[in-house]
Order: structure tokens, then C-alpha cells, then sequence
């Protein structure tokens, strides 16, 4: 009943996966009873329109019959198969079979026994009779099986050692040996270059630069390919017919690419990544939760983000998806502020095998921001001091992605009139997070109580660096449609709102 | 492609909703190119599964077909009906026209130029002659039926004064005369019974209370309508043969029920609110979103909130949800303590015009707290102050919905010792933070730094209300499966983890 099974289902009947084979128990049950009140659907007829062989119902309780369709299934290399079992909810119960309360809750000690009694099981719980433990071990033909395999791949090494080496790699999971220089000199290049672009384009420049030394890399977009800048030199179309392509046009199906993506990543050999706009991540959002609790290298290129995005109005710029991401545990979320920080948050999300990553990225070209050697390392650390003055700072402006470029102007401006600003660029808060108490203090100075976090976002959990006397410019309502430089205006991300917060420290 | 159009496309099936007439415009492009790539659906045939009336392909582009097949629509009244419109994207331009270059950008003004050759259009921009306009202004017509329908009603409201009364209070979104005596009465019920009874189960018994003044009420779950408690006494289920019910049963569809209600609510006459586990609010999220932007009464009964979900586990259980839907600007989210401020609850909900509400409920038993007159009147503010001590608060505990008893219990205990300790109970932070800073200041003053809050979910937002200095008693992390009070046992919410925090401020 569930969306996500149309778009992935769909998907998988246009790319033909022969060797993909799903078994539907049909048992006319769910948790509020019959489904004839909710659902009424031609369950084989639907999957017939999308394209997949269906084997029409048949016993599900009879496994000659579940043998023979998988057979079926497994003959029919073209299109995916969906095996109908037609069967009873809770078998052999007597009293709670056909019913949903036989679904969710114990069946109790009366309806065990009665369960017993029907079905002519003799044994106490727990034992299972000598020959049916026998018949069901498949350990000795496993281990047959896995020598026989093990053999085969072994001859296959020694023929191609080379390959063999590039394969155990690559489902290790491990980054190849160039990994490091080439990620280091790239964005030694950003720097030097000090481009001032669009950070959904500075990601595709870094894929551009990283992606020839990843042949594990397999990308896409939920229809929206040329605007995420998800497509590299090196991609090449996934389809039916070129099913060694690195590049899955998705098509309007954010929910079901994250999810077909998490499935890469659980197979291992790959490193999926998977692009739409930041607002749609809400579609998405149970299957970016479950790459993050079963900690599976899933990367979310998320672009047009924030009121930036501009004239598509509210219903597309993203105000509190920002901050709902980072709240999901162990997603690491990065809103880098120009080229070099997006090509260090890529380098984050490659490297990262405990989780996945979120990129958000602007639609709108972002000023370059100059770096020391050091601060270019303490990217890697989510949250550094990109601009001070000498003294102890008097005021610290905390800022992330394209509201950088406006807090760096500012302190510039009173830094050279005197004053001593700091400018904390905060790309990622969860890496920050993790640094140990003298670096965040270093930072972030608990002698400096006059904070203004920037976030062209919901302010709430900015509070967690600026505290109970620190301020927030951010958002507190769904933004406007206009052009990206008006609707900033509007929401007074400019020079002169942030003079006024931060004249109303010295006021008070 | 996307899955909302199988969610609610298969109920309104099963619903036979013979008044829906769906138009899809099929030209074959998507904002990738041409759909061949990825989407292949036999869409007709995917509708017939759904048990629709299909007109198959017509030429979208020929007034009299369209014509000829919505009156076919009107005429089928016991299946909802797809028109299947076969239409050219662009249609007219000659070098774009079939083309996705056609759907996002502007033509530009050299193929603008062609596209008034090719369609032989002579006018000017902006200029629409007089012919045309004549033909297609429907205003003295528009006049016409208005007044005939104007008379008709008038006639019925003469012979249904009582009736018409009441459908005019229900159409402009009113309460009934008797709500603000039958709310307190109850509220002052919940608070002499003192019942310790799960935050859902609270729920059910205010739907009890408040339901029968409120017929313009219509629930529904996506398919946990005994776990959500969302049936109550009155409750009558709606089918395609008793479409009077104001029940409905909406299956596995999480999102398409909260989309669904969304249409409800901006119909008028109305009030929906709808079913499901909090966990799956992440499902339903850019429906709740859109409920918010849209400024609509919809209501979100999610139950088993929090870890407290016990056995389910890290996939059910609800660490982040709480946190991020009070991101979403315009949404008001409760999580009540018991029975009295879940009365509160969802008398906010009821009366909130403009906009949704989101009630975050438990699975498990619930202490009750006892309360004076004043207190109770507090509820409405959002936070409040549930137990205090005579003197200024040494310390204050800021709690919401089941970790509520956890502070009272500890700071009651210690205020016998001859402590201060001040326990907020701060079950809606969006109307907290909308009351005077007077008030605000006079919960939490600014004076004591030593705060902390606690609540069964993801710190970051808390420190908006604890500050640099003050601790969070919350979740890093996902569940884990075990009963309830173990759950919270291994997470620390328990007296001793909380009287450790509350020591840590002494030793510092």
C-alpha cells in the first residue's frame, strides 16, 4: 500500500532486473483487519503495468508450488518476477487465523496449544525432532558450495591479480592508494584558482576531480540531473541495456533513489550517491534515517537549498530542513561555504564508512573565502576560525554555507576599523561536535558570550553555540518568491540587519 | 512516479469515488528527457488495478475530445476516472516543442517569434482580442448560476433555519457555542480523577468528551486505528456504501492520508485528523509541511512517542521526530504529561484555525500530576511552572510528556530536603515562545543559569531554553529493543543519571 513500492517497482520494470524476484504474501490482512475496506487493488495487474512477470496466486502454504514459481521466476532473466502467495495469516491457529490479531500480540497459551493440536505438532517448545533439524541443515552443502566458489575465485586471481586486487578493494570498502593526494591537491587547486561559484557546481568540479580514481562511484538524480550537477566527465547511463553504467536516472522518485541506494551500499563494491533538491529530502527522509541507523555510506547531494533557491517560492525553498537533518543521528551534514569547503565535504563523505552524508549546496554562486595552509586543514575539524583580528574577540559571527560570504564582509569591515570580530565558518556541526573541549574552546571562547549565528534557516538549534545571550539571524517562517537576491533582502540577510543585532549587544 | 499517486489513487479505488476526475497529462517528457528511460508504466492498466473508469488516450490538444471524455467522466459515478490526455510539451514552439528544454526555462524571445508563426498567433504580448475574450468570459454566466444557486439555498434555509445555521458555522471553520464550557468541564474532570493512563489513551477519552458537540470531526489511521486510539464512541466508519461515516479506515498510507486531510481541510466543514505511529510521521513529512504553509487545520494524533515504544526497537523508535517537526515553521506540536494536558491539547488543536497541530503521544502509563486552578489555566502558555519551591529556583528542570514524572518525582524530593528545584513542564514550545518575555522570564528566569532539560529525544533544540551552561538529559543515538522501562533505564532517564547532572553543577 505503501508509496515507496510503486517507485521502486516501476523503476525496476523499466530496467528490466531479471534477476530480482519478490514474493508477495497475499494474506488480505493488516493490523485493522480485512483489506477489502482499504484496499481493493489488482495486485497482478498493477505489476503487470509496470512491466514485471507475475506469477498469479498460488498456494502459499504448499512449497512444491513455491519451488516450481521460483523456477519460473529464476527462468525469466528479462523482467523482475513477483511470486503472488495466497495464504492465512496466522496458519493453524484456530480461533486467530484469517484475522489481524494474529498479527501484532502473542497468540497465548490456550491458542498455542489449540495451534498444537491442529497442525499435529507432538514436540515441547523449542525442540525440533533430529529429522527435521537434518532435512533443513544445508551446512555440509553449504561448505561444499563455498570451496567449490572459493576455488573458482582463486584461479580467477591468479589469472587477473590485478583485477583480483581492484575487486578486494573495492568490497572492502577501502579508498585506493592515490586517495589522499589527489583529494589534498585538489583542493590546494581550489584554493589557488579561488573560484567564486555555485557550490552545487563547485560539487560537480570536485566529482570532476575525485571521480577518476573511484570506479566504485555510482550516482544519479530523482529527475533532476542537470540542476544537481550529479553527472561527471566520467558518468555513463545505467539501463537495461548498458547495465555497466555508473549514472541511474531515477526519474521523480526521491523516496525509492535513497532507498535502491541504501540497498547498493548494504551490497558493498560501491559508493552510491544520489542527487535532488535539499526540500525534497523530506520525501526521502525514512530512508536517509535508515542509511544512518544501519551506517551505510549513502551520499545526498542536496542542492538549491535555503530561500536561495529563489523564484520557486516557499513550497521549494528549504527553511528547517538544514536543521532536521542534523538531528538525525549519525548523518553527517555539511553546507560548505565555497569551493575548497565542498571539496573537503566530499572528501568527508567518500571517506566516511560509518554513515551517511547530506551535502547541501546552493543554487546561487558563492564567494570564494581565502585560506592560511591551516585553515584549509581545519575544514576537516566542521567548524574553524576563518577570520579575526589579533585580540580576544569581542564578538563571534558563526556562520555556514552561503551566509559565509556576508559574515566574513561584516567583520572584515569593522576589523579594519578597529574592532576584533571572528568569523567561525561552520560547514559541518556534528564533526565539530565530536572534537575534543580545548578545540571547540579554542573556537569558541566561553569568554565571548556575544555570538550571532547566520543561517538563511530555522534558528532553533543554533542556540546550542550562541546561548541564552547569543543572537540568531535566521528564519522563522516559509520564505517568499522572488529572485535569490531579493528574498535574502526581504528576510534581512544583509550588512545593515547584521549591524543592527550587532549593535544591540553594545546597546544593552 | 512518485509514491503519493499509488497511495491515494488505490484508496480512491477501493473508496469509488465517482465525483474525482483526474486529468494526466502525458507528453512523455520529464525535466531529464524523455520518460522512456525510466519510466515505462502502462498507466491505464495501473489505473484499471485501482478499480478507476479510464479513458484511454485522447489528443490532449482537441477541445471537443477532451470535452466529449470529461462528460464520459461525469456520467461514470461509481469509479473515479482518468482521462489519459496524449499531449506535446511546448506545443508549437518548433524547436523545443517536445523537448524538456521546454519545461523549466523561458523559450526566449527568438523562439517565441517562431512559435507565433507556427501557431498563426498576430497578436502582441499581453494582448487578447476581443473575439477571444468574449468567448471565453464566463462572467454573466458565473453571475447567473450564483444567483439561481443563491435562491435555492436561501428556500432551504427558510425551511431548515436550524440546519443552515449549523452548516454555515461548520463551512466558516467555527467552534459550537457549548466548547469553551465543555473543554474546561472536562479538563476539570481529567484533574479530579487523576488517572495515570497512557498520553493515546488520553487522547481517546478527550475525543469522547469533546466529539459529540463536534460533528464536523472526521479521524482516521493509516492502519493502527486500536493502536493510535483514534476511534472514539462516535466514531461511524466511512465506505463507498455509508459515505456519511466519519471514520475512515486509510490503510498504509501515511502520506496520502495526511495529503487527503490536507484536501479535507481546505474544503471546509471539516475538521481531519489522522492516525499513525510518530516514527512514521517521517513518511507523511512534506504533507505535514504543506498543511503548515497552506495555514490548515489538520491534526496529527502520533502515538507511541519516544523510546517509550519499547520492543519495537531503533527503527520505531522516535528519537529525532519531536525535535525536527517543531522545526516546521507554522505547525504546533504538544507532548503532554497526562490526561489534563492532553485535554489541553487538543482543545489548542481544535481551536487553532490557522494552522496544523501535531500531538505526540505515548504508548506506556503515564503518572498524573496534580495541579492548582492556575496551573491548569497555564497549560494554555505552553510552559508552565508544575512545582516550585517558596524560594528563587536553585536550579530548573525542564520537561516535556513522559519524562515529566521523572523531574517532579527527584525535585520534589529534594524540595523535602530543603531544596529549591522548579520544574517546568513545557508540553508546546511554539506557544511558549509566542507568550511576553515577561512571562517567559517569570517561568525561566534569567538568573539561574542551572537548567536542565530532559526529554526522551535529541538534545540540540533544548539549549534554545537551557543556554551555554545548562545540561540536556536527551538521546545521542537510535533505541534499542526491550520493554519500555528498560529502554529508559539504559539511556540514563532515570533519578540517579538526573541527581548526577544536578550534582555536576555543585561540583563545577
Amino acid at each position: 500500500m505503501e508509496g515507496i513500492s510503486h517507485e521502486v517497482c516501476s523503476l525496476a520494470g523499466t530496467l528490466g532486473l531479471g534477476k530480482l524476484i519478490a514474493i508477495y504474501d497475499s494474506n488480505s490482512i493488516s493490523i485493522d483487519g480485512d483489506v477489502q475496506g482499504w484496499f481493493t487493488d489488482d495486485t497482478a495487474k498493477r505489476f503487470e503495468a509496470y512491466g514485471w512477470h507475475v506469477i498469479h496466486e498460488i498456494d502459499g502454504h504448499d512449497a512444491d508450488a513455491i519451488k516450481t514459481a521460483l523456477e519460473q521466476a529464476r527462468a525469466e532473466t528479462n523482467r523482475p518476477s513477483l511470486v503472488i502467495c495466497r495464504t492465512i495469516i496466522g496458519y493453524g491457529a484456530p480461533n486467530k487465523q484469517g484475522k489481524e490479531s494474529s498479527h501484532g500480540a502473542a497468540l497465548g497459551d490456550d491458542e498455542v496449544q489449540l495451534a498444537r493440536e491442529q497442525l499435529g505438532w507432538k514436540h515441547p517448545p523449542f525442540e525440533i525432532p533430529q529429522e527435521y533439524y537434518a532435512a533443513w541443515d544445508a551446512t555440509s552443502k553449504g561448505v561444499a558450495l563455498e570451496s567449490e566458489w572459493t576455488v573458482k575465485y582463486n584461479n580467477w586471481k591468479k589469472a587477473w591479480p590485478d583485477l583480483a586486487v581492484e575487486f578486494e578493494r573495492r568490497m572492502r570498502g577501502e579508498l585506493p592508494d592515490s586517495w589522499a593526494e589527489t583529494t589534498a591537491t585538489y583542493q590546494q587547486t581550489c584554493a589557488d584558482k579561488a573560484e567564486s561559484v555555485a557550490s552545487r557546481k563547485a560539487s560537480q568540479n570536485t566529482l570532476d576531480a575525485y571521480g577518476p580514481i573511484l570506479p566504485e562511484l555510482i550516482g544519479g538524480s530523482a529527475d533532476l540531473a542537470g540542476s544537481n550537477n550529479t553527472i561527471w566527465s566520467g558518468s555513463k547511463t545505467n539501463s537495461a541495456d548498458s547495465p555497466a553504467g555508473n549514472y541511474l536516472y531515477y526519474g521523480v522518485r526521491e523516496f525509492g533513489m535513497t532507498a535502491i541506494n541504501n540497498g547498493i551500499a548494504l551490497h558493498g563494491g560501491f559508493i552510491p550517491y544520489g542527487g535532488t533538491f535539499l526540500i525534497f529530502s523530506d520525501y526521502a527522509r525514512n530512508a536517509i534515517r535508515m542509511s544512518a541507523l544501519m551506517q551505510q555510506r549513502n551520499i545526498y547531494v542536496l542542492t538549491h537549498d535555503s530561500i536561495g533557491l529563489g523564484e520557486d517560492g516557499p513550497t521549494h525553498q528549504a527553511v528547517e530542513q538544514a536543521a532536521s537533518l542534523r538531528l538525525i543521528p549519525n548523518l553527517s551534514v555539511w553546507r560548505p561555504c565555497d569551493t575548497v569547503e565542498t571539496a573537503v565535504a566530499w572528501q568527508h563523505a567518500i571517506a566516511r564508512r560509518e554513515g551517511p552524508t547530506a551535502l547541501l549546496l546552493s543554487r546561487q554562486n558563492l564567494e570564494h573565502q581565502s585560506r592560511s595552509a591551516e585553515q584549509i586543514a581545519d575544514i576537516s575539524r566542521g567548524g574553524y576560525v576563518l577570520v579575526d583580528s589579533s585580540r580576544e574577540p569581542e564578538l563571534i559571527l558563526i556562520a555556514t554555507g552561503s551566509e559565509v560570504e556576508l559574515a566574513v564582509n561584516v567583520a572584515s569591515r569593522l576589523n579594519s576599523q578597529g574592532h576584533s570580530i571572528r568569523v567561525v565558518s561552520m560547514p559541518c556541526t556534528d564533526l565539530f561536535d565530536t572534537r575534543d573541549a580545548d578545540y571547540r574552546e579554542s573556537v569558541l571562547p566561553s569568554t565571548c558570550s556575544r555570538r550571532i549565528a547566520i543561517e538563511a534557516g530555522v534558528k532553533d538549534c543554533w542556540y546550542k553555540y550562541v546561548g541564552l545571550k547569543g543572537k540568531v539571524l535566521g528564519m522563522t517562517t516559509y520564505g517568499e518568491s522572488a529572485p535569490a537576491k531579493d528574498v535574502f533582502e526581504h528576510f534581512g540577510f544583509t550588512e545593515a540587519r547584521l549591524m543592527e543585532l550587532i549593535d544591540s549587544f553594545t546597546a544593552n
